[in-house]
């Protein structure tokens, strides 16, 4: 019998309140490129030690930092004059003692990172030479395990968690959220920049809604070999202004969305948001895991947030990480019951405990009008066991990369 | 006129709520050192600039990654293998161009990062021999700014905010908030460390209230040379326990409290939670900037959160940074006021415009039963626009380390 | 009038003396890689600063440090674990100040430097994948020039001597010395890695000649994919052996030579020189530039020799570079001339004299028998002062690669 | 029976020969930095095993870079802006295997290098701040051995050569390389700079003879907190030519000297050699193991010279190291013998042989008229047979810092 508590929340639901900020850094941010990194390596060595010993050793990747480079973009083309630098830490199983017979095994932890981090980067970085542009440097730690333990660890039963942590989520977006979530993606996706090249990948989306209109606020890099001048500057400025205009009418139907791109531009004096290889990364902004975008890929300081760094964990039991997928991924189940407006779902978890037995999963439903809490509430928690019963297929998920951590 | 708005909040107060949960990294702890020493070189920079030019120079030094070293701790003195390994990034004025003379004028940002970096670890890490225990690198990146600009600075003008920003604070503190805060400052304190020296500075305290009941979940490093055994490791812990359980009974008296410290300890196989020099970062634990606290020195999954790293901002026109400060500060005034029972305060800057001018400056108070929003809402307004009159004086107050970060 | 002396030397002839000692580090030898990747990088920097400006601009790039990695080689084909780790330093002018306009251009110094250092190790280490198995981290230091500077740069006056150094060179090569070096390019030739892939780069000959006896030492790594067991590895050390002995009997025709390949080698217990990549470095094996040949390709410590680092040196007026590379060419044209049996160059620089008016350059002759240094004489000075007539020369064969510098 | 040979030079004596050039570069200059650093880690890494285990264990820690840093420099006190940074790598046994007990034992390889690296660098760079001046950082390789190994070691026998390598070694010092050694020892003794502290520890001093002429060309940095404009310089200048000529009437006495000091130095720009702590590196002069001094403290490109880095090689079985080491040993004895004027040893390691078991060991010696090799030959023979026999004492010798290696 799990601790599972689920309890009507009396409050009006995030739609209805007065103010809403919702931001989303994009995926040339430099946050998210540390974010992405992180993730990038924990799932490389994940896949390497599945390759080996068919289970995922122990390993936390969360740690990279971004320090910013010299470029000197230039309207045509310009250039980067000094590589970004990029430091991998973090810790990962290096060493299998086989204490029969006397061996050590050494896995190609740090060579496979530095593989990871790189082909990320080529993919997230469209515009970036890797080989000149970005230098990337690993100290991850080394860890050490015995042959028993990963025998231990095939038998595949629930690991224990980590920590004592906890892992909040909620569901559904509010629209605003859902607009900022979805313009980035538009903004980044390979149609976007098929049609528009000049479109960086550094680009950070705020919400900010108040009552019934939204202000979008985008910061958009520009790389500059695709536009010729100011004019051409302001051209690509203008279509995309146009195109987040569109989307936002067809999410945000009901409210008044005023869309502002790059306003600290000043095109008299040519001061634009140019760059050579689309991210901010590249001219003295460093980054870091974990300061960005939480594992629903926003930022929302008026809904409840875990300070946690789930990109780089281990998906194993970090329950910091998986506490926060789950959470979210049960309140988007919850959220689809008939009756349900809202609903916040909080995970806390005991050290040392089957991961699938948290000290306490608090449920927080607002309610359609007409509903009750106790026709919802054994649905609630149907959802919530059966994610819990299944628990280790989140890992999987996570491996596979079909849930985001940023 | 200032966007200055007071609203009534009808929710429950936090600790009618039924659930709590706060955290604190203490000073120890990786996160932390890389908070603090963040903020210790920024601070050490300001001064430099200060006394060099009257006035701060443009910086954010937000960017420390502490990759943990290797240690053999051992019951009466073990030693460590391998030193900690911490990065110090971010961006500062490094050049000044005085275009009259053609003439580059350099300023000292590294050296005295460096410098500044070491002192406060020397100070935080009391068993630590820095100068083999830590390495510290410096990859700041360059600025440069114009003579005329520093002399435009020095005028002492109201700084023009540097992004579209925001900060939240709140008051008063929960009693398990108190509690969490106070205990890590008293096993942190120097009294405590001359009367058990064995009690490290990487301290983590979890408080989860349940109703009127405090679990306190303390992880808490001890030195391996004040105690020789598993039974003066003991004695360490539960001589801790009856003081915090001391401290909870003052600050707690209407709650029932636990105190749990060290509960992964197993004390036969004399696997517990022993260190070299008191932190985990001497083991593998790698910590980043702005991944702790928030400037409240309080983790509040219940309360609203900006994500924002304050420690190593620049002070002067870095409003995430201020404006969390300030937002704080504010609504510690307006918690006093009478009648209020709780307040949050949330301020949105624009980009380009005085910091004195926020976008939007959000009150929202919970009122004493008998009170009205309208008797108290412009004495509210009134400290509001104090502290917005007076905000360089934050500024000062920031670099004298009068308000804490983290 | 240059100071131009001209001596008999009235000893034996390096032949003719009882012991010769000389070395060769092959280009996968990691001391080889550190000056390969120095001068690849000086040359890049030329290139980039004459497309700029039309001429080459201060920088000395002659620091590049290389730590080994970590592998893990097997017969059938091993993996790297750990990356090998290069760190490039030196300096290089990084900014052109444009006092009249008061602009700062920003050259791409670090990018083009590592760009080149990639591009060096894909060409000389063939099995690695240089995306997983190298990081390149680059700390050369900054350098600024004036645009006036550039422009008196471009009259291409003669430039002035760096600093107060020497050079010296010798020509003809001794049997033994022909004979290292013949047999390394030929190992490290693309028609050997052809036909007998398993071949590394990581090549050191030693040559010991006892009178008319020379003991060639060969150690070669051998790449693990291309063996599968002890078995072909023998196979490998027998074909090489036979190729050597060959191109000895070529070279060596006088001679009595025996060739000992990987002495160090244990076939019994499979303590064999077998590597993933090719060379040492994967395997702990640190370099340095200017630690290994000297600029005619060779360590002989039987002949002058000069200490400094050639490789990386700037080729505009570096005398420790230019100096030691025309000591050897003036000697190779001095030692074709009729009579003379061996011929010893050594150049002397005056720091801030033009390099073509050296303060002194000796050459001593060992005469043939029925010769006399007055015949001699006249040509070898005129041979002398042709080449430092057309000293520039050299720098476009430096930037051309068509000398080497280890 | 060892293989050692004695045979008569017939060639004139350094003396007699009609040119010579000689280098020191002092303690100060940054590949010397580097070279003591280097010494300082093994012979710290030595006593460090030795006190653990009572034997010293494998490294080598001949591999350390030094990247200049930033100074601002001028009369009267200027200041560091960016510190030098030093990474010390190489390799060295930091793991134990005790395969009884199914153990790891880990040694404090990294953190006993990163201090004995910054003792040695605030014994050598008077004027340097090192906790802000100097970055050390340390990328250490990793290496292990099992406990048996380290018993068998514990037996002292005399270990087997690690290469197939050879030293070379020569006496006496002719007077143009007793002057340059002398005054460079002079320069950087407590005395004079007790007297002196203007003067800084970057001091390189080459000797040119011509005949009996000797120009001996100083670069010296000036420290500049002492000189508080360029006449205060320009009486230091006068003072050490002062002191330094006084020196060599002394050595030199049958010689003509003249002395160089700062030849690029322009007082009229004041364009002089001022630095803030004494040394190039300070202002972007790097450094390296192994380009600068021999063991015997000079650069002698007249003499025969072995490109051997002896700094920082493990002083037990790297026959590169103690091959140097003891040919100039065994050269000073036996140069001492009547009737040796002057006397070449080189001595050739066997791979794998017991290192008292040379493969050669050849004695040139050219004799003072009058007397014949043949009377020489035994007693040299016994001196070179004693410091075989004694080989271990060398080592001893070395741990202690009793003898030079740069």
């Amino acid at each position: 019998m799990r601790n599972i508590i689920v309890k009507k929340l009396d409050l009006p639901s995030i739609e209805e309140r007065p103010v809403e900020i919702v931001e989303r850094k994009g995926l040339g941010h430099p946050d998210s490129i540390c974010d992405g990194i992180a993730e990038s390596v924990s799932r490389a060595l994940c896949k390497m030690y599945k390759e080996k010993f068919g289970t995922v050793l122990h390993h936390n990747t969360d740690q990279v930092e971004l320090v910013g480079g010299h470029a000197y973009p230039k309207f045509g083309g310009g250039e980067m004059v000094g590589p970004i630098y990029i430091l991998l830490s973090g810790r990962a199983t290096m060493e299998i003692h086989d204490k029969e017979k006397n061996e050590v095994i050494k896995l190609p932890v740090s060579t496979v990172a530095v593989k990871a981090a790189k082909e990320y980067l080529k993919k997230v970085l469209r515009n970036a030479d890797i080989d000149k542009d970005v230098i990337v440097d690993c100290r991850i730690g080394q860890g050490s395990v015995d042959l028993v333990d990963v025998f231990e660890r095939q038998k595949n039963e629930v690991p224990l968690a980590n920590d004592t942590s906890f892992g909040v989520g909620y569901a559904p977006l509010s629209t605003t959220e859902k607009l900022v979530l979805e313009i980035e993606k538009y903004l980044n996706s390979e149609e976007l920049k098929k049609e528009l090249p000049a479109v960086g990948e550094d680009i950070k989306v705020m919400g900010l809604r108040e009552g019934k209109k939204i202000t979008l606020t985008i910061a958009m890099a520009v790389v500059d070999k695709y536009v010729k001048n100011v004019e051409e500057y302001k051209k690509v400025i203008e279509e995309v202004r146009k195109r987040v205009e569109k989307i936002a009418k067809e999410i945000a139907k009901d409210y008044e969305v005023e869309v502002c791109i790059n306003t600290a531009d000043d095109y008299e004096r040519e001061s634009v948001f140019l760059t050579v290889i689309g991210t901010s990364a590249e001219m003295g902004d460093d980054g870091s895991v974990g300061r960005g975008n939480r594992v629903n890929g926003l930022i929302t300081p008026f809904r409840p947030m875990s300070m946690e760094a789930a990109s780089g964990k281990n998906p194993i039991n970090h329950v910091g990480k998986i506490y926060n997928i789950l959470a979210n991924l049960i309140a988007n189940d919850i959220a689809k019951l008939d009756g349900v407006k809202e609903c916040y779902v909080r995970i806390l978890s005991q050290i040392g405990k089957p991961i699938d037995q948290p000290k306490a999963l608090d449920i927080e439903i607002i309610t359609e009008e007409g509903y009750k809490l106790e026709d919802i509430e054994p649905k609630a928690k149907e959802i919530a066991n059966k994610w819990l019963d299944n628990i280790m297929e989140v890992t999987e998920m996570i491996i596979e990369g079909k849930v985001t951590t940023f």
